[in-house]
């Protein structure tokens, strides 16, 4: 019974959260600590590891744990730092898995990005369980992804791989956040929806329940109200959004030829609203010979424990003693 | 000195070639026999069997062999079999790996794609030699390309990973012979720059060398000579060509973030004629933390050892007894 547990932690530009958890992927104990409170990361990197300590105790001691794996913003897997992370308060370049390893009992710390994270808890826990080849697409209010590749997800040479929100999907199309034009990003996700809401308003004059709000606070949600309620308008914006998504994934297919490709986060909410064009679209934009192959799944972790499962999997990567 | 050498075969529409190759990429003895001829497989594959067992004779007999490897259009690595591959003349699903170990000494025979076979040639004996994370992509009469992560090259949930040349680089584009819009390869292979030459001609009047030529007829190497003798229409057709073609490695950089990206085939002939602008267009696209990290390079394979060379580098995959 040693080493049976590990530890996931998601760090958020808010909030850190952190769990035991047990081989079937139930969280045993957790805890919480405020992120963005830390100027100092040593300060940070001691709440944390004194949060820690505690639900350790209550698993049993530091000998039953076998890993510790972190989901953060830039976080690399190659050598365990978070690279110039725009919501979190520490600037460069932060080694941040060996300073947790070394005020947490010298427990294996593992470190990756938030959307890697969800794709290896996918793999673990969820509904790519037993796959060896697909895509987790998180919809949040950025698109990130994690690929999984023969069993193991793809780190790029730098550890950076996977970065599909910021494939070029319109050539000179919307300004992402990245600084360039026509990422998916900017189409397929939570503010890519809301913007796609304001400009099918302005450009357009028919009728909409949107037309009630305030177009600069439309949030993908009030679509999603809207177009439940059979706005029609609402119900074209998930088209747009759900047909890009497809054209993209086509793309992603062709690279890797996945088993499936898992679709997560806030966005999966509008269920049918969105999928069904995402699936219809792939099938129109997808190369033959992969027509009909790719399964489109939706996670079913719950969206409040999926992080610090996704990184808690990370833990059974360190081999036992 | 037992199996220290592999056998590589090459098959194409026209002729089938094939060597015994040692550890360092030296093809020692060869051969070849025609391909179209046969419109059985059967006799093909005897055939291919008799010219085999000579080279095997020549290198010492079949305990000299460790494995045989084959590139062949639409070969499917997982199951051994062409499938559906329109320029050879039999039809359907054919076990040909199964069908030639038969005939051939019982020795193991992996088969995979052409552009698949390249990347695992470029790996074993070319300039990806000690690389884990590459991109092959074969500029020919089409865009072929083989993707190494961790490697390993990728084959997808069926086999069939790696398709570039049929990413959507222009929605709604030129039509390839695939049947869709505006996939890469109707750009970027010999044929999309004979097409862009056809394109440039007809909706441009400035002066080129080009115009003495009939238009239907203009191939790729026209363009090569017209734009050395500086001629400003057949330079802008490859600054167009390579353009593309970084905008979409720019992309493909986001999937897998590979240590290089090497390129093989007739267009690379061009040299700095379209590596330079592609080099250009790769940093101007790139999402920004992949800025300067990705190199480009130029496979030094032989192109008429190659195919075998590439094929042969399967055969190393084979576990010695």
């Amino acid at each position: 019974m040693d080493k049976s547990y590990v530890i996931g932690i998601d760090i958020g530009g808010t909030n850190t959260v952190f769990g035991v958890v047990d081989a079937r992927g139930a969280i045993l104990y957790d805890g919480s600590i405020q992120t963005g409170i830390y100027e100092d990361v040593n300060d940070y990197v001691t709440a944390l590891s004194n949060g820690l300590k505690k639900i350790i105790e209550d698993a049993g001691g530091p000998g039953m744990i076998r890993g510790i794996g972190v989901g953060a913003p830039n976080g690399n897997y190659f050598n365990g730092c978070i690279e110039f992370a725009p919501n979190l308060p520490w600037k460069g370049k932060i080694e941040l898995a060996r300073m947790i390893s070394e005020k947490t009992f010298q427990i294996p710390v593992t470190l990756t990005n938030d959307a890697n994270a969800a794709a290896i808890g996918e793999m673990a826990y969820g509904v790519a369980r037993g796959m060896k080849d697909f895509i987790e697409i998180t919809l949040g209010t950025g698109l990130g992804s994690g690929i999984v590749v023969g069993g193991t997800l793809v780190y790029g040479h730098d550890g950076f791989a996977g970065e599909l929100g910021h494939v070029i999907i319109r050539r000179n199309g919307r300004l992402c956040g990245c600084g360039r034009h026509g990422c998916l990003e900017a189409y397929c996700s939570a503010t890519g929806v809301a913007r796609t809401a304001r400009e099918f308003l302005m450009n357009r004059t028919d009728n909409s329940l949107l037309r009630e709000l305030n177009a600069e606070e439309i949030s993908s949600k009030d679509v999603y109200a809207a177009a439940v309620k059979g706005d029609k308008l609402a119900l074209e914006i998930f088209e747009f959004t759900g047909n890009i998504l497809g054209e993209a994934l086509a793309d992603f297919i062709a690279f890797s030829s996945p088993e499936a490709i898992v679709l997560f986060g806030g966005l999966t909410k509008a269920g049918d609203l969105i999928l069904n064009p995402v699936k219809k679209s792939i099938e129109e934009n997808v190369l033959k010979i992969y027509q009909g192959k790719t399964k489109l799944l939706v996670s079913q972790l719950k969206e409040s424990d999926a992080a610090v499962l996704g990184a808690s999997a990370l833990g059974w990567e360190v081999k036992e003693d």
